[in-house]
């Protein structure tokens, strides 16, 4: 019974086997082989655009190359206060961008509002040297708390960003899980809603070791075969990541995959509404869910065996809770199966 | 006929199994889990010690990390002038070090020898503020031309660097064919030579994307834990690099696929040696050779198919080219045919 | 009625005239004249042990370099919300220390309380990796809303800083007007109560361009040399800063100026308490206060030629201010005249 | 006997005068002052156009700003190799621009050939990411061999770069002694024959601490305001900078002072031509200037109390040494006096 991250799990059969298919033959080196270029051309069938598309190895080199490639000294960056690179990643983001700075903001279940996007970046006055400059706007998709953003809110962010002169960046580490929440498509998700650079993640849906940025401006991608390179993300044999996405893209298994695991955490989030000792904190929009637990209950499925993290809780969800409660995280994945979550909501 | 690089094969058959053998199951994330562990194990039994190993996802991180851990602000970092992290980097290790300078030594067949090296550090008299100050010396083994520095010739830089109180880093892109070519041990090529820092290459011998920072002073290593997640190389799924170690290890097929490439080299060193269009441009000590080859002769073999690079020619070796030669390189992989070998001699 | 910076003023007779009478005469350059030796020796004897001085140019160059000599990788360092650090310095401490994060922590009236202190460098688990670790704390004396630590105060927050091991960093732009407010000595403030860097600024207290970086434990200071050169804050004519800072010292200058400044402000303090139109915001400990002003009596000021800043209020203070009323911040200076007093006053 | 360096002459009187008539009265801080502005537009007066004009406080820094204002990843400068960024500024350059790598160009007597810069760039292929893309060039003027570049070979370089498309940064730390020793303009000894951006010192030849960064494009200047304040180089009473340039312009002070230098440097290179115990290394077009000395006549002239540094001998240069030889270098200043060149020459 693991639910403490989709890490946990390994690779799909399917990804697994292409790396053995792609294991034979020459091929030449640094993302410019035959299967490189094949996939980067799905990249833009999927998005319904050219895009340019930079295979690196991990999420966080993703979102830092993403920020360090639109931030210039002074450069200040909003996002979410719980946002990935702002609490997880040891200051990547800062250092990739030579000391740009993240603006956290506020908001319910992970989502920044647009306003409060709107007056954070009012504090920064056009030419006033001192506090710098705002320079973009993340967001992630789905967000830390597990919700997803709808189409309006990407679009009421993007209009913010924009009106200020920002560009706008998607984190999606777990975009599938979000795609298949919304029932959209990846254009009308990111572009189409204005979002101009994503980092878009295969890892955490089944993938061993694959993520990309993807440029929806790909006259903008000069820069980043250099920013890349110097950032030691430029991957000699880059097919082995292709050979991934291949498999990844292949019959919809990205989007198989991710609806089995936004399955089962809807499974357990029914469970979960219906049990006596827990709760969920808010609504899930992928496959992570945050639940309040009474301390007994997480002991007895602690000794059943479930393997989840306890996660700090903010002020507002922790006014809701009693002293003998605890707010845990829950994440399953494409390998959870039926068993773990009955097994689950058993112990509970 | 490959010959352009060792990057141009793709994964041994055995190294992309084990990474279908290591795709069931959960495992705890970013390089905890019980088979990053044990690979960690095997490491200190293959270099006769307790070491420190730090999985990342190139060479050029591998590099570029070792260096940053051991420079400070206003770093001087002396390596050969053609050594891979001084030409082939984008400025990787100076931006991972911060504005750390590489401080180019010159050397025939890529080799840097002891008394320059001591010389060029000569140049930076303690307390010199403005000039900087010496922080650590790197060579390459393999050398980026093909040679493999002798253990005596290890030990004798090693004194240099640590007469200056200097950490000795080896970049071992190639550690498997000099190894092989020099019929020594790990830990004999390494710390017992007074190296103290490792790059141990695994991709260009067979793996997809396999590469170690292995420190030989554990107890130098927390630091580094930060800084590796910090330069985005810390994997979430890490153990897809320890799969290939693993297989990469088991029953010696490391040493195994060195000792292929290096045999196809050399036949090929010995058919250009009876050549009489072509002649080395110096002894190879790995799986990549150097030769100065006629004109009419490079266009003979690359009609017939085969694929290598030409190569800028130093002064020494361009005062014994006549004008109607090039000096080429080749690279053989542990897929490199028979077939591949006697096509291009027959060719030339 | 200049109000708006201390910075708007200029410089003091004594100290102006000191760079003329230096300005004669060779002396060797880059900080090692007879004269930067002589006063460097003048800052061992004020803080009554031998201590470790460095010229720089800029305030912000003084902290940003406090904070870099004591980060590395995944760096956290905690200042209060309002911190110039944090707010006014463009990323200078975040550039200078590689991409070291500021962790802000909110304080009323501009103060860092040592509980909230002890609660932020909490939520960065030992040995997490991802967050990052705590490396060091920043206070500033006098603060950014014109207070001042108490001696205890700063204890307390040495004694939170100690015990998680971090140094204690001081921005000592104002330090003369804590320094004359306390009515204590310079060793009380800083090392006796457990400071470990100051930032020593005398540029807005009389001087042209003097500030100081004074390490407390001369053994750490090698490191700086290089650190300062390389961040181009090692001035070739480094004695036209001794020379301020000689004059400044002289017969207790410093003192004098900041007292001066100081009695200014308390004048203007005690005019505003009896104002109709206007009350502080909180008690002032330099020579920087901030009053809540009707938007009538500010309009009438500025008519009068008052020059001052608005001010953002937080919270807390925004919650008791009329829709009419705005925050303004007021600096006297060591040149601010009764006059402006009086003027400023009446027309309120 | 001073000729260690220019930087040991303090300030001259006029210029230290300036700073005690400029100390009294208010002016509004960070650069925005009349005397700020009024100083600027002097520079566009002696350029004879519109320039953006950034007040810094040393020359690295305006040496550093200009490169990290016009290098992005995989950057590569090229330089002299014995230029001041290159070697005497303990990688502030590298360290402002984020890890870009200079590359050094051989050339006699401190001068960088036009061919030997078109085949160092040439050494880049376009969008060969590995090696990183060439991104300026910068030349010093005087050069660190005291040497002066003619206009023609100024242009030629600006040719070869703009050819390449790079921006054409001078280090004009000695730009008053270049110019006079020419007999030219400033106009045309910068953006009249191709220079982008210029350091311009002022230090070096009289003022305490004077530097200004001048973009010959005000358009590309927006930038630059967060780029020196996150360097720590925005000084709040900049108009201590600026009062020094008001006096180093007026009644052209600048080109007599360095008039001044250049003649007893001039004296002082007839009387070594004269001697039988030194000659000139090469000819000097500055207040520098280079001279093989016969070790006996080093020990007298220091015995009699001269005070200079030995310089290292290039290749080209040793090769016309006596083993009883040392090349030294002798600067002079606006300080110096006829009775030092008198003192110095009767003691060779």
């Amino acid at each position: 019974m693991f639910f403490a991250s989709d890490n946990w799990a390994g690779a799909h059969p399917a990804i697994a086997e292409s790396l053995v298919e792609a294991a034979a033959g020459f091929a030449s080196a640094y993302g410019t082989s035959d299967l490189d270029k094949r996939v980067e051309k799905t990249f833009s069938e999927i998005f319904e655009r050219d895009v340019a598309v930079f295979f690196v190895g991990t999420g966080t080199a993703a979102n830092s190359l993403a920020l360090a490639s639109v931030t210039r000294p002074g450069g200040q960056v909003f996002c979410h206060r719980e946002a990935h690179v702002n609490v997880d990643e040891c200051n990547a983001p800062e250092f990739f961008a030579c000391g740009a700075k993240l603006q956290p903001v506020d908001g319910p279940a992970g989502k920044m509002p647009a306003d409060a996007l709107a007056a954070a970046i009012g504090r920064f006055p056009p030419d006033f040297i001192h506090g710098g400059q705002p320079m973009a706007v993340t967001i992630t998709q789905a967000t830390e708390a597990g919700t997803a953003y709808t189409l309006d809110e990407i679009a009421a962010l993007a209009a913010v960003a924009g009106e200020a002169g920002l560009p706008l960046h998607m984190d999606g580490a777990r975009f599938a899980n979000a795609l298949v929440h919304l029932g959209t498509t990846p254009a009308e998700m990111t572009w189409k809603r204005g979002v101009d650079i994503l980092s878009f993640g295969g890892t955490k849906n089944g993938c061993w070791c694959a993520e990309a940025l993807v440029l929806f401006d790909p006259g903008k991608a000069r820069q980043m075969h250099f920013l890349r390179k110097r950032s030691a993300q430029l991957f000699s044999k880059s097919r082995f990541i292709a050979a991934q996405f291949e498999a990844y893209f292949r019959d919809g298994l990205w989007l198989e995959l991710a609806r089995r695991s936004n399955g089962t955490a809807a499974r357990l989030a029914e469970g979960i509404g219906r049990s006596a000792t827990a709760r969920l904190a808010w609504p899930t929009g992928s496959n992570e869910l945050f639940a309040i637990v009474r301390n007994d209950a997480i002991k007895a499925l602690r000794d059943k065996g479930a393997v989840f993290y306890d996660w700090p809780a903010g002020p507002a969800v922790k006014a809701t809770m009693a002293e003998d409660e605890t707010l845990i995280r829950l994440v399953t994945s494409f390998a959870t199966t039926d068993e773990e979550i009955a097994g689950f909501l058993s112990a509970l």
